[in-house]
């Protein structure tokens, strides 16, 4: 088989965009280079469902995160964070490195916090300016729900700023920063956006934009306040990733000719078919507030993590996900965030049938891609 | 005419690597891009000549200046950098940052530093330990005779660390870390090893790497501490930048087939015969120290820069670059770092001449390209 790719990042990237990729150089002091630039700050603006600027940084999506703590947090400021995962759990290392003062809300992985939980924290810690949270959990496939959390803890405490890791949320689940009052959204290159690792996109809101005008940043490289700047000359302070914003600017263009809203709704028809063709295999879902970024799965009794993968990398081509920290060898994941369609999920269904069946685990054949199948055909749009 | 880039970063890619680049993407955390990885780490000796570790970051040249800065220099110690331009400015900016306590030393921009200065300002300010070098500055087109300032200065100081910004140097001039007790040396992508900029190539010496090891980075996502523990097992902390490594690979085996010392002849002989070139044009060199990746060449009376420009890339598609800082509009620079050959040369002197018959400058058509063209006639190997 050939090879294909259902991991939350690098997630694959669409053929039209590899090859513009590949056209010559061009300088980034340079207008063509600043047409691009010019592209996709408008158009990231949709992604993000803002007016407000989104910063291009040249670096992964835990550049992004740094540079929100280390551009956003003065002295005396405090933070509460949520530990639900690996990716929360950068948060607290973030914070942490920074020496923000911080309370950690720990969540079983797998279940998304609430408004109430937050609020809770806050009014036992009067110094806690900032909110960071995970929209969509990738460790755990876990989606926790930003707009009502976002409007909750505002509504307590109208001052208090929200700050979202959306890296695997982008793109993949409804996101509308300026409507529900999100003060700051990171994602990365290599996910909803669908172009290689490389790019970390930071949009901050007006408020936020203030409070880093004053600040300097604790960063160099990830300075936001260098980089918006930069962004208002149409530049940034460092040599950009010239190539993948050239690709960022087509993939941009993708989104916006599907629609932000279509966008979505196939991410939620596509993780839901997911979840549809695994349980219909006896498998069990890990999360109980499912990401439409990516499907995480107990590996059932008597199936080895090892075997399993081995068999669908090796005899079919697909790459899929394992378990992170303690999932280790207990779960494993898969991937529909980005350049995928309902063919991508029957096919990796049939994929997971077929390495199950070389595990030996019992089940009715076809059970898995008929679900999924099905659940895609009642739903076309 | 078709689109020339003549800049010292970004320079041009190879096509063969543009298109390697747009292969289907890969899982980081998978044995086929480890395979990349392995490869990468094991030339990138070649091309800084050290059997120590190589660190590649996914950021710019400025991440790894600052990977460094952040990562040896502990509370308590000193140092002194060296001024001669915009990029021997950056490490004084970043080590401002950082504030760790330092001495710097301006030179005129193009007149390069010697060991002596530096020796002198160590016997006054005992609690030095590092010193930060520019090997070819690209704002002033400078080379600094790396080799004998460190022996100069580790002769009278053995304590010493010397490091290196390498940015358009490796490739460009010769360079032996491990020969000549280099310390620590940074590059980019973008210019000598001639892929699209978005990643930093940190190389660190044993005894480096034991201080790193004691220490804490200031930063997070640009640590070189957490950096080599995930080099050890042949990983990366963060998502690295997949395609650019691939590329990396790519172009380490190009320059690998061509021969470390024939690349760094070949950019000393396209240097000479572009300086040669614009001195028969009666136009005078701007650096007393040529480097061997960029020629700056004062705009002579008369000729205003916009124009100048204006025609090179408006008439004849070829990008070259204008002076920075105080030399903006004073001077122009014509790289010759990366993927180019002697016709490269030829082509761009016969450009030059072109514009400047546009601006009225006297000169006799064809006597640059002649001078460039019988120098690089007369060193054929």
């Amino acid at each position: 088989m050939r090879p294909r790719l259902f991991t939350p990042g690098p997630t694959p990237v669409p053929e039209s965009i590899q090859l513009a990729m590949a056209q010559p150089m061009i300088h980034h002091r340079n207008e063509d280079f600043q047409a691009y630039l010019t592209v996709c700050h408008d158009k990231l603006k949709l992604l993000f469902q803002t007016s407000s600027p989104v910063v291009i940084l040249s670096g992964s999506g835990t550049s992004g995160m740094e540079s929100l703590v280390s551009s956003v947090m003065p002295d005396g400021e405090e933070a509460v964070f949520v530990n639900g995962g690996k990716f929360g759990e950068r948060w607290g290392e973030l914070l942490a490195h920074y020496q923000v003062p911080h309370v950690e809300i720990t969540k079983t992985w797998g279940v998304p916090v609430t408004a109430d939980e937050i609020i809770a924290v806050i009014k036992t810690n009067p110094k806690i300016t900032t909110v960071f949270l995970t929209h969509s959990e990738t460790s755990t496939g876990t989606f926790t729900d930003i707009k009502s959390v976002t409007a909750g803890v505002k509504s307590a405490f109208p001052h208090i700023k929200v700050i979202v890791d959306g890296i695997t949320s982008v793109g993949s689940h409804e996101l509308r920063m300026d409507e529900w009052g999100i003060d700051a959204v990171v994602t990365g290159s290599q996910k909803g956006l669908m172009i290689p690792p490389g790019l970390a996109l930071v949009a901050v809101q007006q408020s936020m934009i203030e409070k880093i005008k004053t600040l300097k940043s604790k960063s160099f490289y990830l300075s936001l306040q260098d980089a918006l700047k930069s962004q208002e000359a149409n530049d940034t302070p460092w040599t950009p990733a010239v190539s993948l914003i050239i690709g960022l600017k087509y993939a941009l263009e993708l989104i916006e000719k599907e629609g932000m809203e279509a966008v979505w709704k196939r991410h939620s028809r596509l993780g839901e078919s997911v979840r549809r063709g695994v349980t219909a295999l006896g498998l069990r879902l890990f999360s109980t507030s499912p990401s439409n970024a990516v499907t995480p799965v107990y590996l059932p009794e008597g199936v080895d993590w090892k075997s399993f993968n081995g068999n669908l990398k090796k005899k079919d081509g697909i790459t899929i996900a394992g378990g992170q920290g303690p999932y280790t060898g207990k779960i494993f994941r898969i991937s529909h965030l980005g350049y995928y369609d309902d063919f991508d999920m029957i096919t990796v269904m049939a994929g997971i049938e077929r390495s199950l069946k070389s595990c030996k685990y019992p089940f009715t054949t076809g059970a898995g891609v008929a679900a999924t199948h099905q659940y895609l055909m009642e739903t076309l749009g």
